[in-house]
């Protein structure tokens, strides 16, 4: 059988799961975290395979680390099921019910998606986590992980298939694949897959796009700002802009743009400078910030660059609206802070800027869906349409209308025997 | 200037736009609406122009009567402002609140998608119609209307845009495209455009979709089907069947393969044919139906096909089950619907029937932005992202979050100095 095959009996497993109610799913859920623990030992030796071999073929160190899957891990790993557990069944929510006229009663209701290709990077807890989020939202699943976890994620894809089995879950809701080859298969399946989330680089992303008609739900760089005003305070600027920047480098929502208004410029950036000489952060700077600090000059590629490294760069602007041109000129949409005492210019800040997380007063790290409560995420989304942000259970589901009536027709509309009355109701769809 | 310099100048617009109150956009609404009453002599005499080139170049009959703005249809455009007017605007409406500790508040708000580009057939209305729903949910657009309505379409939107600069909109809102070349170069600038709609024939979004990255929003078919359930009432099954197929056969809602239960087949299928009959349907069917009515066989293709026509295709089938399986296999996802007297059928149909628009006891002809009570649309998504369905003014947002701190960072989270407090508020946003 070739993908073609397997995403056509995914796509049939994936309308049985949709009309499974939440019971059914949490105690599939609760299956998936029970068969981890039973079968830890079986998944670490499949990981320790993983990382011989790997180091083998000289993977670079923080690479290794992410590929770990230990005791530890699988504990992290069945806390989070248990969490996903805990949380609203995010399938048959009412978002609108409309009398259209006595006896014929419509009703927005959320459904899954359908089937969501998933291509992930090296971390088999991503494998539990994406799949968990999928069958809770009541989608299938095709899933490519990284080639290093092979044989982890092997193991994990059989625990899980046989443990939401054991719930009555058809067994083909879930596919793993493990080529390449069979990826550029799955973006021509637009007949059977209906969302694409590819995680990894921008080209990637990119790649993706380019070679399927199938939707994606991306995010591309994470170039985050954070702009100082005039009015503000040193010290909460000077803690916010060091945690956006060297709380955790090597992430989408960490900091690298400062904007500064001149007005603020000349008592910031020393002291800004100081607190981040101490963190090891590489400066580079427009000229008007070198003739206040000793940095290296920022160039135009600098503006548009995800350093994810110890490193920023740094603008003197003239004011809130410079600011705000730069970041939808120069950001990826993703997240953008404001530092100052000014409600109103808060305000304008949060209306202008175009990103998916706009804050006031705190750090760029927040941007995530632990954070904000949202129980896991499968990513944070830079694209503008159905979900943005850190997404989570509610961006794995849309809705159909539901349309119940007792024999009408249009034409009884049409020639005015009838007119419509559209009186909102305030009840959930229920058969 | 290209299509890219005008793109950039919508998308520095749409961000003005996308901060503009309920009351201006409004004001400009009314502002159109006026304008169009006023300038109507214009508008009729370049709608002249395109019927007289028109019909001199032998467009079709039906397409020169969807081509005509008169008087009539100005009255009825300016109507539908109007209502368009008296809408909730779907900007600025908080989604979610939650408290994420002491003085640290997030908010989900919507707010516009940015940059349309909308792709329209021949209708000038169309235009009006768009840029109208645009305006209202705060975005920018780039218009390609069909070349027969090419000096209509110029008018049409200065109008729109001489207007609503009136009420302090920057004219660079809105653009419109004349030529194939430049639709071909605005598939190109995902830098600029946010979503693409295309309003037109399968093949034609197929090619939008093969050709650009910018996310579509779009219908294929709409191949919608009914099924006669064993248990129904023949007189309710007769109408909703004839309505289904020709209150208005060129529609994407109107019926095109009826689904009829064994055990109702020799009772349903001889009345179905003779009201189908009078209406001069033509009728073609499996082996089963042919045992039982005298009609032309029906062929594989015959299932795949939108007829849009005074055609329809018959299938008897086993159960409910068959009937389903058929119309997720040979469905558009568009609208389906069934006709029963059982409350359990309905509720197995609606939930695992994979469409937009699922119907118990009434016609399929239902599913419509104004009859659902949406206002108006700007067209019916068979997409299982963002909008399904008919789309009104809330497919044209999506939303941000907005974090209000007061000067949090994620190291005192990360260090367990403060835990995160997950508290709903019952508020909305507001700086």
């Amino acid at each position: 059988m070739g993908i073609s095959d397997f995403a056509r009996l995914v796509k049939d497993a994936s309308i049985e799961l949709a009309a499974m109610g939440a019971d059914q799913k949490n105690r599939a859920l609760d299956e998936v975290a029970k068969s981890l623990v039973e079968r830890r030992e079986e998944i670490i030796r499949a990981n320790r395979e993983d990382l011989a071999r790997s180091e083998g073929e000289k993977l670079a160190a923080p690479l290794l680390k992410r590929l770990r899957f230990d005791e530890d891990k699988i504990a992290e790993t069945v806390e989070g099921i248990q969490s996903l557990i805990g949380l609203e069944d995010p399938v048959g929510r009412t978002l609108l019910a409309t009398e259209l006229d006595d006896s014929l009663e419509l009703f927005r209701v959320t459904c899954p998606i359908g089937v969501i290709g998933v291509i992930f990077e090296s971390r088999p807890d991503a494998l539990v986590q994406i799949s968990a989020l999928c069958l809770k939202s009541g989608n299938g699943v095709l899933l490519k992980g990284g080639s290093e976890a092979m044989e982890t994620n092997r193991v994990l894809a059989d625990v899980i298939i046989k443990a939401t089995e054991k719930a009555g879950v058809p067994a083909n809701w879930l596919k793993l694949m493990e080529t390449r080859a069979e990826v550029s298969e799955m973006l021509k399946l637009d007949e059977y897959i209906d969302l694409i989330i590819p995680r990894g680089s921008n080209e990637f992303v990119r790649y993706i796009m380019d070679n399927s008609r199938i939707p994606v739900m991306g995010h591309a760089d994470g170039i985050c700002h954070c702009y100082v005003d005039e009015e503000y305070d040193l010290e909460m600027a000077v803690k916010i802009v060091v945690d956006s920047k060297t709380q955790y480098v090597a992430v989408c929502n960490a900091l690298e743009t400062l904007l500064v208004h001149e007005g603020a410029a000349v008592r910031f950036l020393p002291a800004i400078k100081k607190a981040l000489d101490k963190k090891g952060v590489e400066i580079v700077g427009c000229p008007r910030t070198r003739e206040i600090i000793n940095v290296a000059p920022a160039t135009e590629t600098d503006w548009k660059t995800e350093y994810l490294d110890y490193k920023l760069s740094i603008k003197v602007v003239n004011d809130l609206n410079e600011a705000i041109s730069h970041i939808n000129r120069y950001g990826s949409g993703h997240t953008d802070s404001i530092v100052t005492s000014s409600r109103g210019k808060a305000a304008r800040f949060i209306s202008l800027v175009d990103s998916g997380n706009v804050f006031w007063n705190c750090s760029t790290r927040f941007s995530d869906g632990f954070r904000y409560g949202l129980g896991a995420e499968v990513g944070i989304s830079t694209s503008k349409i159905h979900a943005r942000g850190p997404v989570g259970l509610d961006g794995l589901v849309i809705y159909k209308y539901i349309l119940i009536g007792n024999g009408q027709t249009v034409a009884e509309y049409a020639n005015k025997e009838r007119t419509f009355k559209h009186r909102k109701m305030d009840k959930p769809y229920s058969l």
